[in-house]
């Protein structure tokens, strides 16, 4: 067998959701909610089986779900997206990224991606043909831009944003997205924007899309989901905003590699996004739990690093111990009870930092039993 | 932008049906029913929700369904499948093609396919970086293992095989599989197996599935979905069964590319299988259509040709037309108002054929409304 990724084993988030369930840990590893969702949403669901929703959509998805994304993000972000060109219903924000890497780079292409990373982007550059650089944040966890101009050559074709960032926390700002835009342009680079935490952004702070930014929308694949929107991971529906060509190059390679998605959820969430409620509460629903959670932290000797987005709290154990953080999360999960993830999984290169992730999209017991277990650190 | 696929367009299922809705033509061109799926299964997936199961599942998929994957290849084809090991479900059978075809050749390697083959294959070799080489079946649509063999070069690494076969909708022999087998161990091949019609075989034929014949076995790749078994082509699930050291580089792969897919379908599907009477009662269900669809077009000029399998039936309109295959199917469905496949666009050289593809997974009066539409032909 040939070896494509020759350094890659199972991702982390299987690692670190089965030795909890081994070790009865509470799961605040890989991130995803421990509540049920919406009831109207699944009952939509349900309506769009019963409709006959079940065949073949279009490749690109059902027509109202398209619009109804154009019509969110023209709204939101001022953007000007065309249901029909634009817009291409993909089977999770994952296969979206990779198959948008597909159709901007090939052999010999360099793409730049900012540490830490999400751990699926480096094993999609390289099936991509291309080779992944990573470039790390700085120590407060801001993208250094200085070192982002620093690592472009004439080989990079490409570079990989994610805001509200996974696993850090941080939002990128007005002035972070203006530095990307400059950057792209003088080096005419494709920007593939992983969004899918855009609906967590806390303290009123915008979410700064690729799409406020005209230059940037123009060379920008812009990914996003609906599972942690509506609090159903397991779903895998997302969708791929790009301007025509962009979307025409994607669409060609999509259609060989799932062809289309799930017809009955594309219906009930075409339907769905047609109340703003959920999405717009969103934000007030995660910020409450965030802040419940580092009150109750606080009280442990682990350090807060600061949650400006997404539903993930990054903390320093150095006060409690000096494992790396591989050796630490294990050793959380096996004797503390409680899963997170390391965050030296994230980057090529090893750092010498004592950090790990946890997730707190989970009910106030869940939390509750998790920071009850962690007060054994003290 | 790179261009991976200099010559593909948009699929001719998705052109033929948009051409087929703009005119009003009845669509026996796309493969999908138009009737509704059962309503246990629907109601499945409706208690699969609400029993909370709308979070990510196990990367390779809920383990009931692959129990009860491997439980029926296990029963039906004698083989030793491991529900843990062997079996990942997948984003449909796209999907399991190609990233079986990414786990298992590279850059310079040749991947043979017989032709007429299903037009995902091409492309799919190509994206994961080797060159495919078509080889054309018999006048009569039977595999021809002297130009198979003729193919292998000291490069080929892989051939793709697709029982029963779409579109010509031929059924491979036990001695097809034991020739198969011979030429993938002569010259250490990897085998791909399409099989997403094996329970539409007609006439008592068995399903010759890889799963058969331990040797080949040992190294394929049975590629299988559960769209066209139970009569719902757009929930794209499906799933790929190998052994193991080919499931793990499967698997490495399948976690970048969609990392897992749609959870309360996978819970829905588990329970459903426990009941085989709904794909044990398929082949008889489509038996029935083929036989009164063939009846009724005896009295056009249309020839029939053999259909052992698949819900496709293959005609020579040569008796009417000397259109080219591309140029008749368009005739057909703009002015006598039923939409068919062209053959030729399943081959990477022009053939000289008069051949086109129907599909009967239609209601009888939709296939009556067709006949009707195509006794104008006389
Ligand atoms: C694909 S499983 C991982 C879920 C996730 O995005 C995360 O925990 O970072
Ligand atoms: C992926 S749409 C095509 C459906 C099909 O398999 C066919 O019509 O051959």
């Amino acid at each position: 067998l040939p070896q494509k990724l020759p350094n890659t084993g199972t991702t982390i988030f299987t690692v670190m959701s089965a030795l909890a369930a081994e070790h009865g840990a509470v799961n605040l590893g890989q991130g995803f909610p421990d509540f049920g969702a919406d009831p109207g949403l699944l009952q939509a669901v349900t309506d769009a089986m019963a409709a006959g929703h079940n065949q073949y959509p279009p490749m690109t998805g059902v027509p109202a779900l398209r619009e109804a994304v154009a019509a969110k993000l023209n709204t939101l972000y001022g953007a000007a997206y065309d249901a029909g060109s634009d817009i291409t219903i993909t089977a999770g924000g994952t296969q979206g990224l990779i198959t948008a890497l597909h159709a901007c780079v090939g052999a010999g292409d360099e793409v730049l991606i900012i540490e830490p990373a999400y751990d699926s982007y480096d094993p999609a550059i390289r099936l991509a043909g291309a080779v992944p650089v990573g470039v790390p944040m700085t120590a407060d966890y801001r993208i250094d831009w200085a070192a982002v101009r620093a690592a472009v050559t004439p080989r990079t074709r490409a570079l990989v944003i994610n805001t509200p960032h996974n696993p850090s926390g941080r939002v990128a700002t007005r002035a972070d997205l203006q530095e990307l835009e400059r950057i792209a342009e003088a080096h005419d680079l494709f920007v593939i924007s992983d969004e899918v935490y855009e609906h967590m952004v806390y303290d009123g702070a915008p979410h700064e899309s690729v799409a406020r930014h005209p230059a940037l929308r123009e060379r920008s694949f812009l990914v996003s989901s609906f599972g942690k929107t509506f609090h159903v991971t397991g779903w895998k529906v997302g969708f791929v905003a790009a301007p025509p060509a962009l979307s025409a190059a994607f669409r060609r390679l999509h259609q060989y590699t799932v062809f289309t998605v799930h017809t009955p959820t594309q219906h009930a969430l075409a339907s769905y996004l047609a109340d703003p409620a959920p999405w717009q509460g969103l934000s007030g629903f995660y910020q409450a739990k965030r802040d419940a959670f580092r009150a109750a932290l606080a009280a442990t000797p682990l350090k807060l690093l600061p949650c400006e987005g997404t539903y993930f709290q990054t903390v320093d154990y150095s006060a409690v111990s000096d494992l790396n953080e591989l050796d630490f999360a294990r050793w959380l999960t096996t004797e503390i009870g409680v899963a997170a993830i390391p965050l030296s999984v994230f980057y090529q290169q090893p750092q010498e930092r004592r950090h790990v992730r946890f997730c707190f999209a989970k009910r106030d017991e869940t939390l509750a039993e998790a920071v009850k277990r962690l007060a054994a650190l003290a």
